[in-house]
């Protein structure tokens, strides 16, 4: 079975606030808070868990909430391994209105930039999780911490394809083609983040343009309308070909939040699988997120009743 | 010398967020986060040292950020009474964009509820700070804890004056009623205040409710206009007389947030003298506290000079 090490350069203590109503300029209560461990490799290595694979969250994490963070996995039953870092981890605060239909804002503190020594740890944290096992991904997921070098990049993926684990990279800004660069075996931009990290507006061209740079495969996300996979095509990465589709056929409605981690999950699970296979499980398992309330929680049932509601090309 | 025992029931963790700009619904970065222990009693301890005078925050704390907000108070050479208490301190989250004039919006979340050990041991640690000195005002500010009932407010009230302190209290709600019948030495509510806490639309006849409940003398904030202080008239309480009012010649502008803690300290810091004297103190360094960027904070040389530009009622 394959082992999941779900990396979060940038972890978050996700803070949830109802309120009435959100007006700009005004003092407001706040009627109730939540608060947990989150950022996108913590949603990713809790979807593994909920699909029946084994996952390890690595974090970099200091300040006082770093206590409260690593208490939240444990409680949720989530192996993790923490890297002890001086900077303090950062909050996301998500004010979600009783009004406007509940549509949240949320205010994301940039968290703290991380030294080399800080940084060797946490590659050293990965490698380690890596270990011998046979068939272990590696994701690395949401934004990089602020100072974060294109070198630190390409020696984490060049680290972590060297110990023998596939490589998984859904990182905002220009690391995602720094990922291509070191040859991550998967990059999984949505549209927005395709076209901001290539500078190339059409989508076929900003892919070929991350394929040319060295990533094996590339996952574009795009809501509803699903999930493509490409590779290099028989005239090199710069013609990238579909080697796979699929989305649901009618899509649901819910909470988007974290389902592009769902995806990112169920990408890692069955990696030998067709395409076909791995992109319906990604469809389905992202859609069952967006019935949850949470980011990085599905309902296994849920899944498996998608699943059969999935097209693809080809079919499955 | 007056020495002012503050005490803040409900204290805040001061988070403020600077962003571009504040749209409900949309997912921001926060260009830069800024915190520190606050809440208004922490204010009103940090303005009498300011003014020359000793203070002292009492606080109940508890929660991962006890340990900073106590280190912040330490690190500014705030003498501090900490009370520890099993809920988390809250959070309070000021969000200031850049634009719209970078008027605030401030995301106030509504603490710990004490259980009724934690209450005894906050007013046992308040009784202990007014100890034996001669002259000592106790001042209770801010929100109270969820749940604080009618009993807890007059037992601490009552508490605080059979140790010998006089009490100024400047608290929201029904709070205000309650300290006033304990015979709170001097009430401060500004002009909402004391319409919401009295329920009476009238603010000559809502102040005549609050003295005639037991307060012996009411001090209304009113902005730009200034100060009234008020005891009970010829015909009794309900009939409240001016004794004094102040305001400054021409308003200052700048942040308005800590501007009634500052006049709380202000009148805190020498009990004897007159109402005059006082009342113009209090309107110098409300405004004083307005040309600082952070609440609980004034400049003594401001203080000094807006000094001279305050008029009062009787002249001073």
């Amino acid at each position: 079975m394959t082992r999941v090490v779900a990396l979060t350069p940038n972890p978050a203590w996700d803070v949830t606030y109802r309120v009435d109503r959100l007006l700009p300029g005004e003092s407001l209560r706040v009627r109730s808070v939540v608060a947990r461990a989150g950022g996108k490799g913590v949603n990713v290595a809790r979807v593994v868990r909920a699909l029946g694979s084994a996952s390890v969250a690595v974090c970099p994490l200091g300040g006082p909430l770093a206590g409260p963070f690593a208490d939240d996995l444990d409680a949720d039953g989530q192996p993790a391994a923490v890297v002890p870092v001086a900077g303090a981890v950062r909050q996301s605060v998500a004010v979600v209105p009783a009004e406007d239909g509940g549509h949240p804002t949320v205010l994301n503190e940039p968290g703290p930039a991380l030294d080399d020594a800080e940084w060797a740890a946490l590659v050293a944290a990965c490698v380690a999780q890596v270990g011998t096992a046979a068939a272990v991904v590696a994701t690395v997921s949401g934004s990089l911490p602020p100072g974060t070098t294109r070198e630190r990049v390409v020696g984490l993926v060049g680290a972590l394809r060297a110990a023998g684990a596939r490589v998984h990279v859904d990182v905002s800004g220009p690391g995602l083609v720094w990922a291509a660069e070191a040859g991550a075996d998967l990059v999984k931009p949505n549209r927005s983040e395709l076209v901001e990290a290539t500078g190339v507006d059409d989508p076929a061209r900003a892919v070929g343009e991350l394929l040319r740079r060295g990533a094996r495969a590339v996952v574009v996300t795009d809501g509803e309308r699903g999930l493509t996979a490409y590779e290099a095509g028989p005239d090199g990465p710069a013609s990238p070909a579909v080697v796979g589709r699929a989305r649901l056929a009618a899509p649901v409605a819910g909470n988007p939040t974290g389902a592009g981690d769902a995806a990112m999950a169920a990408l890692a699970v069955d990696p030998d699988q067709p395409w076909a296979h791995r992109l319906a499980l990604a469809a389905a398992t992202s859609a069952a997120a967006v019935l949850q309330p949470v980011a990085g929680a599905v309902d296994r049932a849920d899944v498996d009743r998608l699943l059969t509601h999935v097209v693809t090309e080809p079919e499955s």
